[in-house]
């Protein structure tokens, strides 16, 4: 059969990290590619008599339907949530629940973008959001990043030069996969200018709590007195992704679009996760639970970074983040990381190499990825080091 | 702020039978309205059980991320149990897991639909399934129906004369909202009209395992020798549906671009309910838990169909269904339902209008549509007893 594919759809490949996760069932494989919280973090204990609870209590509402919008007392505890600590929110704002926030990045484009509008987007950035725009048939388009994140100069004249730009996508805070934050300044210039320029911003913050060192930086969200601001963030890295549960706060306007495209999605998100969730923030301690997986992400960035500056040749560049999940490395002379990041993976220890997270899909990058939350403090040790001897003989050669 | 949504959301509407749901908190409102399976029907017990013991024992894999297709052992039971019982799939089909039913629907609209492309529908149809399709940018257009469901002379007359035409989206099993069944020889004919030309054919079928009276028919994908025919089904009426766990079965080139849309949209379903669904399909008797919900089904649509012989005016017409959730009345004289349904609703007594299914938005229809499922015993008896005095006083006023 010769399937007539959507255009959207007819070229895009999954996500080459998905695709790499799914790939990975060599158990003697290090693997620094993914950006799965650490299984260290999940409140298992607490949760299964949360659950054993709400089925003996509540089952009923539980496993049935519910509304579109979210399970009420989630959504008024995340609303209350985000103002309490961060300032997100204002009166014509709505907090509604969503399937991860992948799902929320995917609705926001769906509600502005029409086939052929552009998002712009940091370049690199989050290729779960790249491809999502993709598939709902946007076009994207990137802005450089320095270590301070975007750069306001070239966001400015890409605003001025690019048609149809509908949204700006960023992730200012521990970016993925820079694991760089935007300062406050370069923030407020950024809102000034999508403010200009009649063009919604989604902030994308799923990392925000991971918070190891340093000052909060406050969210764009929280600047947002016009509207222009549609906030994701979910409790994948605060509580379990397998879970699926994200949130959005945006303009009540925006959010009602937003709801009528999730009812043709999914109806609404898995009610008793919603619930359980709710239970888990309102009887046991969260903000507690947020401090002990910064302390274990502390601890393994440092390790990390400790072992980076032993086992790399010099010559190799690499971020040092305040929080999130990443470090992005950069080999010298514009070495394509590629290249190096194949001969790697021989070597049996994988990374993601930095064009992977390009809008031009076939653009090259001299810089990679490495996750430091998932392996164990034993495979960044022994990973790192095979990094290493590995760079060294590659250097030497290339 | 004068926000410029996208163009195929700007003027949608979210669904009339949700926002309904979503009002109905007087308790003393009897409510036809909905497409809830019954609460008895969920397996709350064995549910708990099987919860505590994949926290206690499977606990990581269960929170954490996993890949877009699907829980494995899951997909290959689903495969393996429609095969066996319905003949559905060959060497070409591959199966996956999707966030409900509706969001099998929506990623199937995706893959083969650019904006302004035409999905043809049985008119009237489920409405979920019409917004979705609307909410990607397709157009929606009918093909009217009898009491054996789509009439193929009218399907042959669309499918030469409406241009763009991608898909047919078709419940041939206990329709909805009609509760029909199209008998083997119509299946037929509509398989071939559509391979002829060349339109690819979207069979849902949620209720299919709800039948309490007569042999069960074929699936039209169960005669898919070309590779034409997405089934999609779901748990959502035979274990729970806020758990919100579907699944597709199409060629593997279908499903391919379906998993790489499905990332953008949610990443994967909940993964600790597929594995709960997993464990209930081998560790309990799925077979006996549905012979119970038939029983259940068997006895209420009986109950509602003696309680509207008995009250409703000989003049008011209505399906006998041999399964599903659903009862289609029909005013006589081409009265119009949204009218008679607005005056029963001051009754404490809600129903939905007929033309809340069609595939144009502005059509009026003389039929409404009854839910025996989620009512209990004593409200199907009171309601039907108000709808009936009331029917008598409307039809001696209209």
């Amino acid at each position: 059969m010769n399937y007539q594919f959507s255009d959207k759809l007819a070229n895009l490949k999954p996500s080459a990290i998905r695709e790499i996760f799914k790939n990975l069932t060599d158990p003697s494989v290090i693997s620094f590619g993914g950006g799965n919280p650490s299984p260290e973090s999940f409140p298992v204990n607490e949760l299964k008599i949360l659950a054993a609870d709400i089925f003996d209590n509540n089952s009923t509402a539980a496993l049935q339907y519910n509304i579109t919008e979210g399970y009420a007392p989630l959504r008024d505890l995340l609303k209350k949530r985000v103002k309490d600590k961060f300032d997100i929110g204002r009166d014509f704002d709505e907090t509604i629940v969503v399937s991860g926030g992948q799902q929320g990045l995917e609705l926001a484009c769906k509600t502005f973008c029409n086939e052929g509008d552009v998002v712009l987007c940091e370049d690199p950035s989050f290729i779960g959001a790249l491809n999502s725009f993709r598939s709902n048939g946007a076009k994207t388009v990137g802005v450089a990043c320095d270590n301070d994140g975007i750069i306001p100069e070239l966001l400015e004249e890409r605003l001025k030069t690019v048609a149809n730009v509908k949204m700006l996508y960023i992730i200012p805070t521990f970016q993925n996969p820079m694991g760089i934050t935007t300062p406050i300044e370069r923030r407020k210039r950024v809102y000034e200018l999508c403010k200009q320029y009649g063009v919604m911003i989604l902030e994308d913050n799923p990392y925000g709590e991971l918070r190891f060192s340093g000052d909060d930086v406050p969210t764009i969200k929280s600047m947002d007195e016009e509207g222009i601001v549609i906030y994701c963030s979910s409790l994948s890295k605060i509580l379990s992704p397998g879970m699926r549960i994200g949130y959005i706060v945006a303009p009540s306007e925006v959010t009602s679009k937003m709801v009528v495209a999730k009812q043709g999605e999914d109806v609404h998100t898995n009610i008793f996760f919603q619930m359980l969730c709710y239970k888990y923030m309102t009887e046991c301690d969260l903000e507690a639970h947020i401090m002990k997986i910064r302390e274990i992400y502390r601890k393994k960035s440092s390790l990390m970074l400790e072992c980076l500056e032993k086992e790399l040749p010099s010559e190799i560049t690499f971020t040092r983040p305040c929080g999130g999940l990443f470090i992005w490395c950069t080999l010298p002379r514009g070495l394509d990381s590629a290249d190096f990041i194949k001969g790697l993976s021989s070597r049996k220890v994988v990374a993601v190499p930095g064009a992977t997270f390009l809008s031009n899909e076939n653009g090259s990058s001299s810089s990679f990825r490495l996750n430091y939350s998932t392996p164990s403090d034993d495979d960044i040790r022994r990973g790192v080091k095979i990094l290493g001897e590995y760079a060294k003989e590659y250097l030497a050669n290339n």
